[in-house]
């Protein structure tokens, strides 16, 4: 473990001790053994009928499930790690892989990095960042939803970085969220990650290094993503990205591969989400607190020693359990949600350049009526 | 089988009895077990060692392997049918799948069709059309590559119709084919096709109804993309688009589910070709004809009873052993593969409106270079 993280992107809100996270305490995992979250975990993970309501239909459901699938059966990173997809080791391919004896001389990490960039990019992944791995994000502890199986968790020595990705999910059908058909997108996305990682993993042993391809399990992927330069904390938890915002599922490849890390992102999340509630007030569940950062835990779901706002993930889940599926209403009203375009652009470049302008920004993205739910209207009819 | 195929895209080319094709004779299967190929199977089928020559490294090798880690690993579509991600069953999601006593009426098959063209789009296909499966296009026999195992091939009766879609590779590493480099482009549609397949048929089978996701088993692939109204029938044997030309992969998904076929595309593909020869210039194993349509075919490589320019499937693979790799110039030189752009549109148009024109076309073509192999130079340096 390295002693030094200041130049990290997490380190401007680390202020007291990090311990490794225990992935039992994660709230879908809490779920799965909780007395206190029983009654909502059935509600949520007890087979779900269609509804006759928009949003809500078989269609809808098939989406959501469909989109799953390959997360869900061939991969299974949100229920374990090195599985499927997702394995540790390097698996044989028919047609012959690059024979093993091999090794790239890295003369030129720099150089490498921007290599990895491109072929993440070419996989699959709409952002790339590398950071050294700080193992205070990996997982203290594994457990496994469905055998409950709960044990230590240890990345062997030499995985020295994380090559962190971000999947861009679908605006349009975000737009639709808290209904089934937003998760389509959110689906899609879970079904990338391991496509992409895995991929990224086999090339990267291909060249004679080791990987370790991760969708959620393995590390926290978001202080992972600020430290790979992606983005910062928002209000709302999430990683804010500035391309996308918080419209962004994650991904990593852990690697002995020698890279440069990313510099971290600074285009004035914090001081942005501050003064701008709206994931907060959106939220039906008011799981986003209103009030000024603090270290102060909700429950053990939070992680400990940063200075941010913590999430009420009990309540979140209550929605969850209520909706009887995902929620991303904090993703869908933030400001930092927008389509690409030089007019967003602009809004940017003022949200970084113009503090005291901030709450008047908020004001004109509430006059324009963005965050607003629309009407699930994928469907043709 | 139905009686009457007239109104399909493959009609204009059928001239004769169409028999259901031997998997065992198409050229992959043939360098398995054909004695007059071993000598080229053996080049291009043992483990490859990277040259110090651009496109050729380690890097270019490693790239390549990686992009048909999915497929290869996890799919294998290339070696046989109905396995993996390409399994003609549904599989249990660990997340609940929805409900297997539902089946969504369907009033509409016209708005099911668009339905299905939005999923499949999301899912991650760049073309999708719809086809009444005509069953002279599934394989007679399978053969797997590795097994050898071979055996009558027969489609349950009910799968009535094919979503066939298109994957769109990359424009600048098609351009370095025949490198190594350029497989990797090659590689990850190939990745990709199972990943879209696998997924939308997961939907159709929530939605009650019965599908089979392909890549390049069970059925061939062109002829449908041809009947789903997705392309037409080039000089270099492939599928035309109008949107990327040749310069894209095929999957597909059998099922019961009430659609309505697409109507055949006619962009002016079969009287272009006819004068454009840039294909056949460019091969680098002369396997595509010069002269006028025939159906005489070559060898057993070769399908019967269509009118067309039978490829010279030996002279194409001796290539490939001799590249040990893929090879697309066919596709790069292709003046139907372009990047979008309206320039590009006006060109389109005047090749469907202006026949007399064909010739002159492809005389600009040349001479803004199009085509050209370019220096493989995606890597950083």
């Amino acid at each position: 473990m390295k002693a030094n993280h200041s130049h990290k992107g997490t380190a401007k809100y680390i202020v007291g001790e990090v311990k490794r996270f225990d992935q039992k305490n994660e709230m879908f995992k809490r779920a799965r053994w909780d007395p206190r979250l029983q009654a909502d975990a059935k509600r949520f993970y007890t087979t779900v009928y269609p509804k006759n309501k928009k949003g809500y239909m078989l269609k809808d459901l098939a989406l959501r499930d469909a989109a799953w699938y390959i997360e869900d059966v061939f991969a299974r990173g949100c229920r374990i790690h090195n599985s499927g997809l997702l394995s540790w080791e390097r698996k044989a391919q028919d047609a012959g892989c690059v024979p093993t004896d091999l090794k790239l001389e890295i003369h030129d990490p720099r150089e490498m990095s921007q290599d990895i960039k491109k072929v993440a990019k070419l996989f699959g992944a709409s952002l790339v960042g590398i950071t050294e791995l700080d193992r205070r994000w990996i997982y203290s502890h594994t457990f496994d939803s469905v055998t409950h199986e709960y044990k230590e968790l240890e990345v062997p020595e030499g995985y020295q970085y994380a090559v962190v990705m971000a999947f861009e999910m679908e605006y349009n059908l975000v737009k639709a969220s808290p209904t089934w058909l937003a998760a389509g997108t959110e689906g899609v996305e879970y079904s990338r990650m391991p496509f992409t990682a895995s991929m990224l993993a086999q090339f990267i042993r291909d060249l004679g290094y080791k990987a370790i391809p991760c969708g959620n399990d393995t590390a926290i992927s978001i202080p992972l993503a600020i430290d790979a330069g992606l983005g910062e904390l928002g209000r709302n938890g999430l990683l804010i990205t500035k391309e996308f915002g918080p419209r962004v599922r994650i991904a990593k490849v852990l690697t002995d591969l020698p890279l440069v890390p990313d510099e971290p992102a600074d285009f004035g999340v914090t001081r942005f989400c501050e003064v701008c509630m709206r994931c907060a007030t959106n939220c039906p569940s008011q799981a986003i607190m209103r009030g000024d950062r603090t270290t102060k835990p909700h429950d053990i779901s939070n992680a400990t020693g940063e200075l941010k706002w913590p999430i009420n993930a009990e309540r979140c889940f209550a929605f969850w359990a209520r909706n009887e599926g995902s929620c991303m209403n904090c993703i869908r009203v933030c400001p930092f949600n927008k389509s690409a375009g030089w007019l967003h652009d602009i809004a940017r470049w003022l949200v970084k350049h113009t503090p005291w302008l901030d709450l008047f920004l908020v004001k004109v993205d509430d006059l324009f009526g963005y965050g607003k739910q629309t009407k699930p209207n994928f469907w043709s009819e």
